[in-house]
Order: structure tokens, then sequence, then C-alpha cells
């Protein structure tokens, strides 16, 4: 039986290069891959980007409301290839997947359970207010096999949360999704954004004992 | 540092078991534990059942709107006693965790990280529906560490989801409590309720291939 | 395809507790499951005692030069039973497997892999010089899942290894094999042979540095 | 506490380019790492080569002789740099650790638990006979965490072993160690050696039923 993994962790833990690196591997040994993310993620658009310094397209982006099974479908069909194990696909890869909406993770576990496909999705477990993004909340309740890759917090600890930081300042209010302009600029926003991945006791530290809009 | 662990599982994977084994392997190393659980859960009240035949008292139970870090320290407080290591309290065992608000599970999460002790919460992930209860939807989110209690479905594969029987014949609509009755009614209930703990391709078979309410 | 999980962990892990609730969620579900040690294992004879009260006798002993295979192919044809799945066996659960030999755990792969029956391997990991025994050196190399069974150190960190004491005094020097005799003198042993489940730093501290024989 | 952690993997399943991240992801918090690796490993010498592309030189090579704790000591001297933590080095990780002593690897939990150095050790599990390398064998016996990095067969199952090749096809006897020449002879070999990755049931398939030189 096919699974779906939820493979989850702060920002900046490396979930892209770890995403490149299983595509890479199925690749070396004669399979074929599909690999996707969400329209709404706007760095490098149809880009997967790891800060190692490893990039790939995506074979399809997902708007927020795509039904994510026919898309793939299609996908496949139109391919009309078949890889070493007599497959035309052997695993779907998802990036950014905290950003797709319950309905289309419904979709990634019937891929598995009914396609008989693995999916690997990554994706980042909470926002900045310690809040399950919609992909990454259903991920949690639904996924055969929940995989935590680590990052480390400024203090050394283990980071399991996001800070944002607005011109240079943490903030705990403001709408879930702020793409991160560190490296410059989006869409002419004037005052930086960015992240911090932290861990419970730095966070806390930084907002005031805080969590989720409230003490 | 201390963490907050959640050890998730369908229901009938032996959690109340895990957490009595965790209880009893810090006694016997002269550590002192608490257990507690949401007052909500009617089976045995204040007991920890465990299906293997094993039954120990709660410390206390979590009404719904306690502020859990509150009674955690005054429950400290009272018993005045101090462990092998020199603290008064060596871990926070709970059980039943599901039923917690989300206010308390990050209550459970500064108990860990301020006040420096340990806390195991053991809990059912999902309904039958295959949404989260409020207080493991909170424990996915903020959890320094997802550990999956496994159990087997009826065809053999890995149990993910919970069915829920009424009268033998499986629902996916209705409450998202509903207490088993298959031990005998429960507050005069008519009508048998029953869960089954199922595979994901078990679960879909018997919803008709519908997940929380959608095809 | 069915796999080799080995279930590790300091001694009083709760590793025999677990193995009876894994057996106790299999019968559950109408699935029938054959319990083995080794022969070596003299507490309690043919039973599996769980520190928590609960013991079962196991359905065969393993002697150290059995084939365990052909020994278990005979107990499933003598059963002539079939369970809920259409299978005679759906999973074979080991308790002591570090007890078992190289040869015999290449068996349960072998079984694994060639029978399509899961084995669950429960067993210690080291001795008290941090060596593994026979059978869970084998299990480290080729089990597909190793999952570890947590315990407490007296200091309250992880515990990773086993302290042995003679006469309430710690040894680093003696036989891999010493059967715990704290219950009570075995075999008319005059002197108490105990151990103790400790952490990395506990057990360097009473080693005076010493791993392994070595500093 | 700080830890000793083995990620250990089939062949080809990600360990550099996963221990490349860990290294860039302290360092992007401000963090100090220093890499190494044992001298044996031939393929590039003092660098650390992903197969996705990324490169990187290891701060030092160890000998099979060598005193690994003291040599770290004194390559922490050396730089007199401190790091944001306040520390000078805030992670040692080890590439090919299976290619390590048993008493090098008591070294790095002694790093662990008396420098109070996280230490990261990746490396192969077993040999193309299914048997642990020295230093993997010691890892698992002694290592706070067993975290796999896995990789798929050509089949499509998770990958346990490794073959390998010489003139193209699968041998069962000789060395343990003979480094893999599939991108070019390495000092003048001419009969090319190659490994692949395999299931458990693949790798029977190949061998005749035989594991560790036995049927």
């Amino acid at each position: 039986m096919a699974k779906l993994y939820f493979r989850y962790g702060a920002m900046n833990s490396g979930k892209s290069t770890a995403l490149l690196q299983a595509a890479f591997n199925y690749e070396e040994r004669g399979h074929r891959v599909v690999l996707a993310k969400p329209a709404v993620d706007t760095k490098g658009d149809r880009e997967i980007i790891s800060r190692l310094g490893v990039t790939r397209e995506v074979d399809f982006t997902i708007s927020p409301d795509a039904a994510v099974r026919e898309v793939f479908e299609q996908h496949r069909v139109r391919s009309g290839k078949v890889d070493r194990a007599g497959r035309d696909v052997s695993c779907l890869l998802i990036d950014e997947a905290q950003f797709l909406t319950s309905e289309q993770v419904d979709d990634l576990l019937r891929i598995a359970l009914l396609d008989g496909i693995p999916v690997l999705a990554y994706g980042i477990r909470t926002d900045f207010q310690t809040v399950a993004f919609p992909g990454s909340r259903r991920l949690l309740e639904v996924s055969h096999s929940l995989e935590e890759l680590k990052t480390i917090c400024r203090c050394g600890r283990k980071a399991i949360f996001n800070g944002r930081r607005i011109g240079g300042r943490y903030v705990f209010d403001g709408d879930q999704v702020a793409i991160d302009t560190s490296a410059g600029p989006v869409d002419g926003a004037e005052v930086e954004v960015e992240y911090e991945s932290l861990c419970g006791v730095c966070y806390l530290q930084e907002s005031g004992g805080v969590l989720n809009g409230r003490h």
C-alpha cells in the first residue's frame, strides 16, 4: 500500500533540499517522479529552490481551487511514459504543502490509497502565531507518517516555531501569510518581512509569553 | 530543557497501557509523577483503564475551563514531597489528551518550557470523520515530538482512522464525541456506539469515498 | 511487504508490556499471533512477564541451535487455524530477542520477506559493558525499522545503557549474561545481581570513564 | 545534555546532502560547526561531495589510529573563535562514519556527554554482505538516536541493503571495503566496482537466499 508522508519542519530546516534529494534518488534508480507546489507560493514561481544552491522546476503548480487528483491524473496521462518499475509515476512530491487546502490534502491521501502512488509532502508545521496552515493542519490529521526535519534555534536548541520580524522587530499579529522579503522586496513591499525559526523558550521570550494570541 | 510529547494513535492502540508503563518506569527509579485526564471522559471517571487489565486513579481531572498550569501548580505545592532527583514532580502524564482545549494544551507547553517538567500527553489523533479533536489539533501543532502508537486494521494494515458504528452500522455524520458503549450502555443510552480503528483503504470503503464530509 | 521490526530499549523500559499490548491488539481485531522467546532466558521459563502485572505463556521457546523458521513453520501447520484475514498467523512476536543467535535473526528476516509475516522483535540493545548481544547486534543490522522504547535514568535523562551491580556495587567486568536475581536468588546464586538502566553521563560516572573496557 | 546521533542509510540515500544541509542550518543561525571524515575514504579526499552537486572541505580527516577527541580538542583551541551561542563549536559533523573504529565512536560519545557538543554521525549501516562496518556497528550500540535516511530499491520498496557488483555482476564474497569506481577507475583499478541499494527481497533474489554468507 502506498502512503502519504508529511515531512514537516520549521522554516529553513532544509525541506526543499530533502525533496530534491528524494526526487534525485528515485530518478537515479530509474523511477519517474512528479513535482508540484501550490501556486500561492510566489518564491521562484515554478521553481523549487534549495538554500544549498540546487533548484528545479515543478511539473505543475496547484491553484487554490484545483482538484489535485484530476490535475495529477491528466499530467500522468499526458506524459505517456513508463518507468523501470513499469509505472508511469513512482512518486508525487509536493513542496510548500502547508499552502494546500484541506480538500487538496484529502486528494493527496486518495492518490496514495486509491492510485497506489506514494506522496511525499514537505511543509512548514505552523505560522508565526504557532497555528497550523490549512495544508499542514490537514496533513497532521491524515498522513500515515509524520516525520520531522530538524533545525536549530539561535540558542542551539531544536527550533519548533517560526517568528516573524517586520523591519527588524518581532510581531505577533497580522495575516497568516506574508512572504519573506529578506532577499529583496516582493511586489513592491517597502518594509522587510523576515522569519526566524525559534525554540519554544526563545519564542515565548520574544512574544512576552503569548502563544496563539493568548497568555 | 523539558519537552512536550504527543503520543498519538488510533483508538485501542494501547495508549493507556503505555502511559501506565511510563508512570511505572519513573516511579521505579524513585521519581514522582502526576497523572491527569480531562473530566469529559466518562469512561472510568477518575481512573485510567488499560485494556490489558491495569488501572490507576489520576491525581486530578481537568474540567473544560480549568487553567491546567495553575491546577497542576496547586497540586505540586499541596503534595510537598520531593523525589530522588530533588524535584517535587519529574513528569506530568495526561490521558485522553484529545479532549483538552487548545488553551489547556498551551499550558502543557508552558509547563514543559517554563517549569521544566516533561509532559507526556497520550491521545487519539482524529475523530470518526478524520478531523482532529481540539486537544489533538493543538498538540499536533506545538509538541516537540510526535510519536505514533501503532495498531492494526482488521485487514492487517496500520490503522490511522477511527470508524464509528451505531447499532452495528458505520455512520459518518454526528457529534464529534459519542462515548463508546460497547461494554454496556452509558447514561441510559439505548443504541450501542462502537469504534473500530481502520486503515485508510478500509475507511474509504466503509464511507463510500467520503473524508471529512466530502467526496 | 511484511517487515522485521526491532523495538529496543534499556532494561525495564516496558518491552514485555509493549509486546503483550501488540499481541492483544492483533487478537482483538480477530488476528492470530504467535509468541516466542529464547530458551536461555530463565525468567519465568515459558512466560512473558510484564512488570505491570500482565503475564502470558509463549507458544514456543527457541533453543540456541533451533532453526527458527522451521520451528515456526511447524507451529503454523500444527495449529491449522485461519484468522479473520484468511491467514494462519498475522504476526510473530519475540521477547528477549537479544538472546537469539545471528542466524536466528536472519531467519526472522526471511519470515518477514519470504513468508510475508511481520515480525516484532523486542529486546535490550546492549549489555552491561555497552556491547550488543548477538541477537540485538544482528537486529540492528538487518531490521527494517529500529524503534526505541524509552525509559529514564535515575537522574531523569533518557537511559541508554544498563549498569550491572553485584552485591550492591557496580561492576564492569564479567560474563555478558548474568540473570537478574534481585527478586530472589536463581539456581542457588548467593550474591545478588541487579541491573539499573542509566544515561550515558551516569554510566561514565560509575565506570570511571570506561566504555567497553577502554578509557 | 548533548547527544550522539547516528543518521544511517543505504548507499546513495543522501547522507552527505543531509550533513551539508545541517552544517548550513547551524551556520545560518550564527553557530560554528566542525566537519570531519575518516581518512580511509578516498572519494574526494578532504571533500564531502553530495550527489546533488554541493561539495565542501572537511576541517580534518581521521586516520585509523587517531584519538578523535584529542584531535577535535586541538582543532577547537587552534581556531580560537566563539560563535553566537558563546561557544567555540556548536556541533561536530562526521561523514562516512561507518569507517571509524569502535574506539573512535566511543570518543564521539564522550564529546557529546563530557564536552557537551552534539555529534551528528552520518554513515552506511551495513556492507555488501549485510554486516555492519566497525563504525556503524558501534554507533548502533551507543548512539542516543538512530535515525534512518531512506531511499528506494529498484523495485520501489525501501532499500535496506547494499549490493556489490563487479564488472556488472553481483558478488557476495570479498573484502568489506572496495571503493566504488563507477565514476572512473580509482588507483588504477581495471574492473569496475559498483553498489546498488536494495530492499531485502531483491537482495535475497540476487544472493540466492544468502545473508552474511549463510543460507
